[in-house]
């Protein structure tokens, strides 16, 4: 069964040595010095390696079981959610006037990367429900936010999020489900939500769906979507639970992952529910947690790789098979332990680069979100928004590829259930898919972000690497090894940006031709230039002379891996985004 | 649930258009004209759709249920089995004297095709079948191939490979499997293999298992390892079934995908078992039939991508989502269909693209099998062994890759299992790891293959592919969108095999640091040759003017997209590979 062991040294340096946290102006930064930020860890590692992660395997296994339209989360998932719950460890940046510790949504994101790791599809539960909690506090009344708020934040009571319907995903404007105003100023919704997580289970006493529905008479299409709060059981005044709503679930999907989240077909029949915010302004209530929710789903992404990684490094240590070409590392064994191999020790590396440097972009994207919410950073909101995209499309395309890697290192045992290789990879998968699926994210990069502000937050993002390459223009092994490689693919980037700019004015299927491959090419630049940024850090934990030298030459091996490795994607991609639509678009639709 | 159509007019255009089978001087070739292989593909294409694919959904989701250590394949699979056996299908390329049909090897694999891709886990019951027969008309005596290859041949029996214990796959000069002599010159096999395909089910009176195991006494490793016929039942003289042999199912594999397949734990305990070939000579004789087991396996790679992508695209024309950037095309509905959206397009002739190249570069190597295997046709012999790392390897890394991204065009629909579209990337996924792990087919390239007779075998490929490029050097658009490309491609790949001459003699780790990219490039410099040689015979179809245009410009339309879209990988191939062994190998075991 596979194990799993948080990497608070590496959480550790991201956070104080990379992102320098403490230093920063963000309210509530100054409290997280490496010991407070260390002791949670701790536990949340604890939490992950001892109960979580030994479950994950059950959960896939036993799934969630429906009875009549009725379902439970798999036995083993009871009690670990319990102790997540009552450990605080859903409540850490919940608000404290909701009964939360209050701490920034890095510090979530830290904490929470451990427990994804460990046991994605239950972890599920409640960040879905931590995305109801974000929802209501930003779009609540104050009465909804005293009635919904504290028992989310405590996942006393859990979310969901209903958007999908069997005959629409990506376009919500073709949704159908209603919601009909009453006198007393709550709303009947009518419908039929599909692929709802979490939507139906036994650990908690109420659930509090989010509902996206339209209200007869509104405007057409995506403008006329509202967003409403449907709970299970209605909700006295006094708090108490009423009568059971007029939802169901309809269903259980039988999933290729995650089987340990119950997801759900959700049937709504004259349910009673309360307008979130605005009327028609359902989309907008969704965006602006949307930042959040995909750079959580890009988490998964590489949590996964991370989890996978940890276990096809053991078993590289552990199975002998062959000899080194170089000559026998292991003379007393009748074989030689797989690391020894190149092509094993390539397929590590490549996963070791990807999710240190994934990590390390993800924090720093939380630390975004952190000043956007807490300051109204406009630069912030307007680079996190940039770069979205790419923690949710690339992070969650190479950490599944990644998941792959490491269950190929198993050989055949990779590909026996028992092993847990291979739930590594079916439950990456869904990464990629929901919440806007990978191919969304490109259009969104490409088809709207890349131009938002007159282009603005990109020639932030280029200027910033600019100067960081000038600064860093003196050191000739740091020049070769990753200034000249960042900036060789930082060019290739503005090249294919200065495409799209000229092509995509006269035939827009020329910039949306090359949307993924520029999502990767950007991808890889972020992550270049993450890794250098990550090098100088271990550099001058080097010549503080104080720390562990292994553990920064590590670092800085493991980035030169990167350059060397993964950059040189960039010059492929822009090749083929150069080629521009014809080639794509060639065939008519008749002709396939 | 999926459906499935066998692409008859494409494969006819790689034998006769492409191939030009009728008019080789392999033996069996003249009579393959078009009337007769079409009735043959029909045949066998309407069995696929009619029967095969209707099944495989169900033979996935019943899996080959256990019953105190034995265990019966899926309901389904027990009809559809029979059909192919009684149609013949399994025999297509048997010798007549043992009751086959004797046509070449290339029509059991332009038969076999659409089988794999209707229903790729109960055609293994027949693959492994050949592979047994094979094994046998090769190295058995007279007396062997008279009791076993009539039964092997009709399938009325059915057979395995065992060669994986659980301590050893790669390297199986670690088997533990012992063959002990009688004095009645049999032998006595005890011991355990895992992952036996098609090991232990009810749907023949008798399985043929074929054994690798150690004779005491033998020489060391790899070089003290036998072949050995061990039959499920006992077979008397006049080929009636005798007792019961030593040899039982210990267990039935849970595995991520193939379900359809029963993947046994074979337990021997003094088993009665034959020696095949000579005593210490059993790899010998499993290389003799590698070229061919492997090529089988590339084929299910690419044979699931076409399955897949037959519904992808189906579901693209028919999914109603968003409106087209240049303009609405549906005028009509509530929304355009997923096809006109640039990234769909992408995605779709990614997939396409791959597949019909990949179907014509195996029918290529299974072509060059028959020159080898009829003709003794040593430079066939030469470029299919050279080659078949790049068909097993290169063609199941892309057929999976390509599976992923069918499986992506329905969004949250393709994560349900009652879609069908999880199970080709599941049943895709072990493609990559049996019968030689993709890394092993990278190292055999690397190590062994690239160097074989000098490197004679290579430097013909890269000749054919300089005179191909001469002899085409008129035609300005060909020169552009074909030559141009290919040339460049064919340059890194000559490029990357001389930094491996030159780093590889004196650091063996640099050249295999770049092994899998090595086998990335070749395999796209493969399929880009393989474009531009079917490039030509689609020019050479519309200038016959007999042709169906449409068809013809939809063949070099697809092959411009795979020249521009996909061969710009090599550069980053190229890139990678001469970073060389410093970045791969930079840490220390510990510092991982």
């Amino acid at each position: 069964m596979p194990s799993y062991t948080a990497p608070i040294r590496d959480i550790q340096f991201v956070l104080h040595e990379f992102l320098r946290v403490s230093e920063q102006d963000t309210p509530g930064y100054t409290d997280l010095d490496a010991d407070f930020t260390a002791a949670i860890l701790e536990e949340a590692g604890k939490l992950s390696s001892a109960v979580l992660a030994p479950l994950n395997l059950s959960g896939d296994h036993e799934a969630a079981a429906s009875t009549t339209g009725w379902c439970a989360r798999p036995r083993a998932s009871r009690r670990p959610s319990t102790r997540s719950r009552d450990g605080g460890w859903t409540a850490i940046d919940v608000a404290e006037e909701f009964g939360g510790q209050g701490l920034p949504y890095l510090m979530h994101t830290a904490a929470n990367e451990p427990m994804v790791s460990a046991n994605m599809a239950l972890n599920m539960y409640q960040g879905l429900t931590h995305g109801a909690y974000t929802a209501i506090k930003i779009h609540g009344t104050d009465a909804q936010k005293a009635c919904w708020l504290p028992k989310l934040g405590s996942c006393e009571w859990t979310g969901t999020m209903n958007l999908t319907e069997p005959h629409c995903g990506t376009d919500l404007g073709l949704m159908r489900t209603k919601a009909v105003p009453q006198e007393d100023g709550t709303y009947r919704i009518s419908g039929q939500k599909i692929f709802i997580s979490a939507g139906e289970h036994d650990m908690a006493e109420n659930i509090v769906h989010l509902v996206l529905a339209k209200i007869p008479g509104g405007p057409e299409g995506i403008k006329g979507v509202s967003l409403f709060v449907v709970p299970k059981m209605l909700v006295n005044e006094d708090v108490s639970l009423g009568a059971r709503n007029g939802v169901a679930c309809g269903a259980l999907e039988d999933k290729m992952g995650i089987h340990g989240n119950a997801t759900c077909v959700m049937n709504y029949d004259e349910a009673e529910g309360y307008l979130l915010g605005e009327a028609h302004k359902g989309m907008r209530a969704m965006f602006t947690m949307m930042n959040e929710a995909r750079l959580g789903v890009g988490l998964q992404g590489w949590a996964q790789s991370e989890a996978a990684y940890q276990n096809a490094l053991a078993y590289a240590k552990d199975r002998l098979q062959g000899r080194a070409v170089t000559g026998t590392k292991n003379p007393a064994g009748p074989a030689d332990p797989l690391i020894v191999h190149p092509d094993i020790r390539r397929s590590l590396m490549d996963q070791k680069s990807f999710n240190e440097a994934a990590r390390a972009f993800t924090y720093w994207g939380a630390s975004m979100i952190d000043r956007s919410h807490k300051m109204g950073d406009a630069q912030a909101e307007a680079m996190i928004s940039l770069l979205t995209p790419i923690i949710k499309g690339f992070l969650t395309d190479k950490g599944f590829e990644m998941c792959v890697q490491a269950q190929q290192i198993f050989g055949g045992h990779g590909y026996i259930e028992d092993g847990g290789m291979s739930q590594f990879v079916r439950d990456a998968r869904i990464a990629m898919i929901y919440e806007g699926a990978n191919g969304v994210q490109a259009l969104d990069l490409v088809g709207r972000k890349l131009a938002a502000q007159g282009g603005k937050p990109m020639m932030t993002l280029i200027e910033e690497i600019k100067v960081f390459c000038k600064e860093n223009a003196e050191d000739a092994d740091f020049v070769r090894d990753f200034i000249e490689p960042l900036k060789s693919a930082s060019k290739d980037m503005q090249q294919a940006a200065m495409f799209f700019m000229q092509s995509g004015m006269k035939d827009p299927d020329a910039a949306l031709s090359g949307s993924t491959d520029f999502m990767h090419l950007m991808g890889h630049v972020c992550l270049g230039w993450t890794w250098a940024r990550m090098a100088k850090a271990a550099q001058a934990g080097l010549a503080s002379g104080t720390g562990d030298r292994d553990f920064y030459e590590t670092k800085i091996a493991t980035g030169r891996y990167y350059m060397a490795r993964q950059l040189p994607a960039t010059k492929m991609h822009l090749a083929r985004i150069e080629s521009g639509a014809a080639p794509v678009m060639a065939l008519e639709v008749d002709a396939f």
